[in-house]
């Protein structure tokens, strides 16, 4: 194993994204160890000192650390992975690419074009590798589908669709997690949610040109957080508190190619877990994506035979689909968190090899585009034009 | 209008099959005019006078009797429709040939194999049209399977695997409507589900050989019917009374082609409304139909790109398929009741035409077989050859 | 039967939507008969004299006749029914209504709201009774989620999400049929499909009273037409002809009780046939409908205990749900036509008992306010209010 | 994390499930750290030194082994997990229970009761903790699904129907892998997947007291192998050999309970994957899980009110269900590999609090007694009792 190449890893943030990322890395040589990548989990970083120090031992970190800055100045370190509240991206991002390292970012990048613009900005004049974590790249279906598009199948593309609903707060006495409070995260369903179905449609349909928005907040007062778990929620507490996110995001875009598309997303739709599904309608036919079954494509074939025609569910683990033939047998699914290890995977042979990588921090920026945009129209109340 | 060929029809019986016959003879005209056959409704009979005169203006019938023998008698009459229980089919149809009409029975033919023989000797004897209504061969969707197969879209066939799951009787104070008397109906979930299975896989998959079963009553006590309604059901009386019929039939049968086969039928299935499935596995292909939703044909095409392969949904509306360029546009469904104006367009195009209709009395004479050999098989624990 | 009333019927046009109303005025006595109402097919009107003869024949009324103001002068026609395209809807039901008949019109009820209130205007004025043939209102699954809503099951509700997908255009040698042309058919997708979903969300949801739209013409040039068919479609010509509406309309929309919504039409989407769909949010639960499985609605109830929680398939067939019991047993299916037969069932019963009738002119106008408002908005680029 | 209890692994066999089960243990400690037990891989044995030497490395094993006895007579080791092909679990578990381990075995746990009688007889005289890798347990839907037939939610219990359908043979051409070897693997679909469905039934159902079956090879000449693979395939050969395993296995069963069972098993099912489906009706409900779509139960309740009855589709990804408050927020999936943990979570629980554990080697011996008496059954072509 000589001739694997060994990248050091810091991480900034243990909670549900720590935890998915760190998994991903753990894994990659066990599933990958064809690409002589191997991520060591240096050091996990965050504030609270008895909390990082019990994560780094859950992870599988050597070390841990409560101040990000000096786990940037050490020169033990290659790649810095920020999975903090969206508030902090901006300067960790910043000051690791001043010091020549790696950057891979949780998305949203940042809660504006003029923060997000900066942090490209300086991975651009450091020359620094960098990567936004778009997840749902990495789900086979949609690499599958990228392939299918790019190779014609679909034909001239008409219609985009998407939705990414969820429903963990529909219930008015969830607490303002961070997730619920502007200054920290940035936005509610907008950023979180909808911001991945932008990087889905911009990997998928290509540029959006202009946008018309509008965006809500049904449950405005909600009980203040008493206390966070892993898993998005917590206790509340019993003082009420404002919600100062949207609940809802919803806009209609055009695409420079020509094609018009929705885009909705939703912490309030009762049933809807981790509803992320698109369809896309082209004039040889069409497919369909849902997060929740994310095992599966389903296609539709418009030059099949007229009697033999109908959306037909590919099973996305078979061999020949990207990434599963280094996972289980054909109809032994993966899961979310392999999501993660695929597009970590990706990122690392190109970091490796040199490559731009997508998608990087002017991904990033390009979707933080789309969101501001989006929250003017709907502030305006008329079209934007990105 | 004048080329236009009248069939006079006399319909014996007018429950739930009356009312789904007469309406299919109603309805032929209307979509399939170019075939220039109209059925006209002479007569409907019954035992109870104020029932079957009810009943025939509400049919469309232009008069009632109470004496079927009266009815076939007649000679205004062409086709004798045999819809009563069926204790009373063989008489009726034996008569109907001697008198040298068309004759058009429910299934089961009947609850024996002798008898059931004795109806085809009869027809055969008087050399009469004679069809039995396995209405399910009139599915647009089952008419596109038995169409792929023919065509070898299959490939050679290894699996049938079929289910007919209803839940009307998991009650147990469900009463004991006349389908759950032994001595009317013949049999339970038997001759009145699986029958339709059998005939199905006859029809798709050619004869089977041999068959080794197991039928069971779960709740052998209900109520005593007071009085019963035109969807199954009635209204219990407060006095039991013994169940004469299976709850459920469940066979292993191997096919003429080597293929083999599961068939279960049942009566007890919560949640199953009319849940009619089966499943073809060849080696080029599979095929799912599912009555409840007949619209469609689940269809996987083993040759397509390794890619791409998948179940695709058909939806079987299309001006391609069969029947349903008669009836609505694209995914514009029709429902159960088109399924016996379908089957009864094919069969009086063959009795006028002279052409060899199937399923005929020869079909369900070679299901009885099939059904007897099932109990056989049940009540002495062992394999059974047709 | 002489407590029977009987209501005389002129259907003016004879395509399409003539096939579907006459199949549900000839079908109503047959499945409804306990609501004493006999709709008589007296007699069909349309310009072409060989083609209405034909189908007057085929469609089973007495007579035809080519001339539409003679139709309405006469004594013996009670209700005057409107299939026509829709140019010519505002001067025929004007003419009928101030001939006092009954008015039941196709929607959309006319191409702009001007002509839609002129409609209005003449049915007040002239007291007749009137109806616009929303016929998915007569989905059992629709009226049982409008049961649901009205019962307050949902709670507090926050989305509407609805598309109207087909693709019965998505070839580019589809030929110009009426449907696509401007001055025949007012616009596309606009008001053939979306029309529907702007009546289903005010009956479910209430008012709308706001929008920003986008309009789409995707293929602006195809066939001229040489001959239509009664599908939709027909055969092309050899020339080329410009496409005067849109194929695709999509809009945001505010709802006067603080829910908003998203609406899309389109006939490009390569692989919907007639994917009716929409989902509606509550705070207590969710539903969705989709009219290619027109016999099914799905439920979320977000009361159930946490580890039940889940969509179900409500197979609306049951004695139990609206209209059902009148047709066949649980899970037997119905189809399309049947929509049509139970909204003229409610219609003639409100007509006959006086009864102010949903949906009627009003609702027409209304639901024309949105589709102009949405015109507007995709025509100026701005929100419209309503 | 000094009270953190230490297991040292000798993991024997390194393809497919030596791939899972090394996972398994790896990941416990990140996903399940609560429970304070750590598996360490200490050694993994196979009788190839350069491919074992390479998959210690790519599994995380310590050391590695070419000769399985050393492996057991080392002190350092607690547990000694046995996936190697079926026919030398039996020497190998019969030695490791002599030596007073922990004995962790794949599934089928031999290819005969009186094999597997031995194996159970070494467990229970050498009072070793024992269990048998029937990994489905472990699956969140089919834990709830036991919770809830414990808890009487589906009332009596009538039917169980259960499919276990692949088709990676289906292709003539798949070469003899030693699953396709009586000699190496026992069966083919029968021990392979059918024991999968007999566990299952055992543990939602109860006994099984008779069945009557049906074993098929479709298939009986294929390539002879010329190198394996680790997702169940490899390279063909040119030259044929003898298939000596089943492709199908079908049987009926009676269970202790007085419900009937169906139960079929292939490899020749084209579109199935890894189609491990079941459904279970009772007075009080139904429920349907399949593998394919793991993170999913159907669940039926006839308790609902009449209109509201359906199958829902209950996501079994809240932290209400089991295991999965452990892995990622509701909606966010989990795969194939997961079940390996969730069993070996509770199984190396159960062992280190002394308490006996399900599936144990008596599970696997009462499993064999089925498989056993099907093959009889099939021989004999007559009903065997168990």
């Amino acid at each position: 194993m000589s001739a694997t190449k060994q990248i050091r890893i810091a991480l900034i943030g243990y909670q549900f994204m720590g935890k998915a990322h760190s998994n991903a890395y753990r894994q990659l040589t066990k599933f990958f160890p064809e690409i002589g990548i191997e991520p060591v989990l240096q050091v996990l970083c965050g504030r609270t000192e008895d909390k990082v120090k019990a994560a780094a031992v859950k992870f599988g970190f050597a070390e841990y650390e409560t101040d990000w800055r000096k786990v940037i100045a050490r020169d033990d370190i290659d790649l810095v992975d920020i999975v903090t509240p969206g508030d902090s991206h901006v300067e960790i991002a910043i000051e690791a690419a001043k010091a020549g390292k790696m950057v891979f970012c949780e998305k949203p990048l940042a809660s504006t074009v003029a923060k997000a613009g900066a942090m490209q900005d300086a991975v651009a004049e450091n020359n620094v590798p960098n990567a936004v974590c778009f997840n749902y790249r990495g789900v086979p279906a949609v690499a599958l589908a990228k392939k299918m598009i790019e190779n014609g199948d679909l034909g001239r593309i008409y219609h985009w669709r998407s939705v990414y609903l969820q429903d963990w707060i529909v219930d008015p006495n969830f607490p303002i997690v961070w997730r619920l409070q502007g200054d920290i995260a940035g936005s509610g369903a907008h950023g979180d949610l909808i911001a991945h179905s932008i990087d889905m449609a911009r990997y998928l349909m290509g540029e959006i040109t202009e946008v018309s928005g509008m965006m809500d907040t049904f449950v405005k007062q909600r009980p203040i957080l008493a206390e966070i778990d892993d898993r998005l929620g917590g206790k509340a507490s019993d003082q009420m508190g404002e919600v100062t996110v949207d609940d809802s995001s919803i806009f209609l875009a055009r695409f420079e190619s020509g094609a018009v598309g929705t885009f909705e997303a939703t912490r309030m739709a009762a049933g809807r877990k981790n509803h992320n599904k698109f369809e896309i309608n082209g004039s040889k036919g069409s497919i369909v994506f849902n997060m929740e079954r994310m095992n599966e494509l389903e296609y539709y074939n418009h030059e099949d035979p007229d009697d033999r025609k109908g959306f037909r569910v590919i099973q996305t683990t078979d061999g020949s689909h990207p990434y599963t033939g280094n996972y289980w047998p054909a109809g032994h699914i993966i899961g979310y968190e392999h999501t993660f290890i695929n597009l970590i995977r990706d990122m690392l042979v190109a970091f490796t090899e040199g490559k731009e990588f997508h998608p990087n921090f002017a991904d990033g920026l390009a979707c933080q585009k789309v969101l501001d945009a989006v929250v003017t129209s709907s502030e305006t109340r008329s079209w934007q034009k990105i």
